[in-house]
């Protein structure tokens, strides 16, 4: 069904059937992998935090030297015709600003801002239930502050994940934890103190709320996190857009307190799909 | 003149006009940056290194997990088909590999190859009598054997080189010199030995081809560079495929022995074009 929904994206000023949205090779995402992106969900066809999303998406577009070619108030409009055209109601919507066409291949011309609509599906409860299995990979990303559209590492890293039976790979540094990915990490300790990176990551729109939502109930840190800390840990989670608050029970073959989601883990998902609730506006 | 050429490309399966030549945004080059590439260069329309080219751009792709979708010897037809349709005497032509159109913007798909051909224009005379000036920054390339189309840093710092009125940047890690983002770094010590980064970098053919003649010549030595031993150099120079053998009289506004072009680089430069030039079949 969804496969046969005719999805609109947005290119060159216009919004144009999705499968008409094409790139010249000389633009510098192709040709040097130079561009930001960012990305949002929409939940009963309305964008949930979009203010973050926007504000981050700028931030990172100034950390890379790129002027986004619409004001903030044009990229909500925008948006706004995008997905009323899409007509989906649970979705993820990717804004992507690339370095433009390159005369030589090299230096930046004006950015190409793309923005497409897809279906989203997020983890069901059965999925919830079970939780994931990580490993972990030594790596840093590069300008970590800022959502490049770098992800060589994350991508060669993909079969490898798949031949250890695992779900995704945790990153870290002589053994300092960093984030995945595409998803922050989170640790719960034995005496339910919450534990989360704080440096050379990406820092997360869901992972802000989550630190805002477990600040009420729980001890808080943002800070150092070690290979160390995740084996005492009795309860670990990633949280993103797409994955809320997501259990992790294995890492690296090791089982995460008794090996099943934690209640801590849990309870923070039920906090957030409530604040997700609220956000949207009664029709 | 140039300008006007009408300049062909290959994307597809198909040779189509340059300007025809485009990817669906869906690709993992634009979604993630996924992508590897090798360039070479022709003299009098031929290719000069070919073997080594394409040895390099099958290594980059096998180390990625990208399959080329042609063997070796349909991609030479091909590229000798490209070379012929431009008719361009001096040119620069770039096989690139990208992650393939995805389905959910991270997984890879079948790999699209796209090759490209441009006029291509040497340093001048003036230019080597000149020679560059650099700067420095701490950085080291993610999966640095590989080609990968990953240049982030080195296009997001082509601002700072432009105001510390620099030609390029040379990376180094804790003051251990590795290369520039697009080209090998040597230098010559005082007593003429030739010294080159032998860890973390890209292993380029034109510097393979530079050492080979320099040690019919001088004392070579692939090893640690650190940024003391460029204080203490005689000289220095970078070698690629478009820049053969510049001249480097400035590091960090610090001149490197007298401050000009040095008599082993220029030497060696005499010596890299005499091998180019050995290269073309009498037509």
């Amino acid at each position: 069904m969804l496969s046969n929904h005719k999805l609109y994206a947005y290119l060159h000023e216009e919004i144009l059937p999705l499968e008409s949205a094409y790139l010249h090779v000389s633009d510098l995402a192709i040709q040097r992998g130079y561009g930001i992106f960012d990305f949002f969900k929409t939940h009963h066809g309305q964008p949930l935090f979009l203010e973050d999303y926007l504000n981050r998406f700028y931030a990172s577009a100034l950390l890379m030297g790129l002027e986004v070619p619409l004001s903030e108030e044009e990229l909500v409009a925008t948006i706004t015709g995008l997905i009323q055209m899409n007509g989906l109601s649970e979705s993820g919507v990717k804004m992507l600003l690339t370095g433009g066409y390159s005369e030589n291949g090299y230096n930046p011309g004006p950015p190409n801002l793309i923005m497409m609509e897809q279906p989203l599906t997020l983890p069901s409860e059965a999925q919830v239930a079970t939780g994931i299995k990580v490993i972990t990979h030594e790596y840093v990303r590069e300008l970590a502050a800022a959502k490049t559209i770098n992800y060589i590492v994350g991508i060669k890293l993909i079969q490898q994940v798949k031949a250890k039976g695992a779900d995704d790979v945790l990153y870290h540094q002589k053994g300092v934890v960093s984030e995945f990915p595409r998803s922050n990490f989170f640790l719960v300790k034995e005496d339910n103190t919450i534990l989360t990176p704080a440096h050379e990551i990406l820092k997360g729109i869901t992972r802000k709320n989550v630190l805002e939502l477990a600040g009420k109930k729980y001890r808080v840190e943002e800070g150092t996190v070690t290979l160390d800390d995740i084996a005492q840990a009795k309860e670990a989670f990633m949280t993103s857009t797409t994955k809320r608050v997501l259990p992790i029970v294995e890492v690296d073959g090791n089982p995460i307190g008794d090996g099943k989601p934690g209640t801590v883990s849990l309870d923070l998902l039920q906090d957030l799909i409530a604040l997700e609730e609220a956000q949207i506006t009664a029709v």
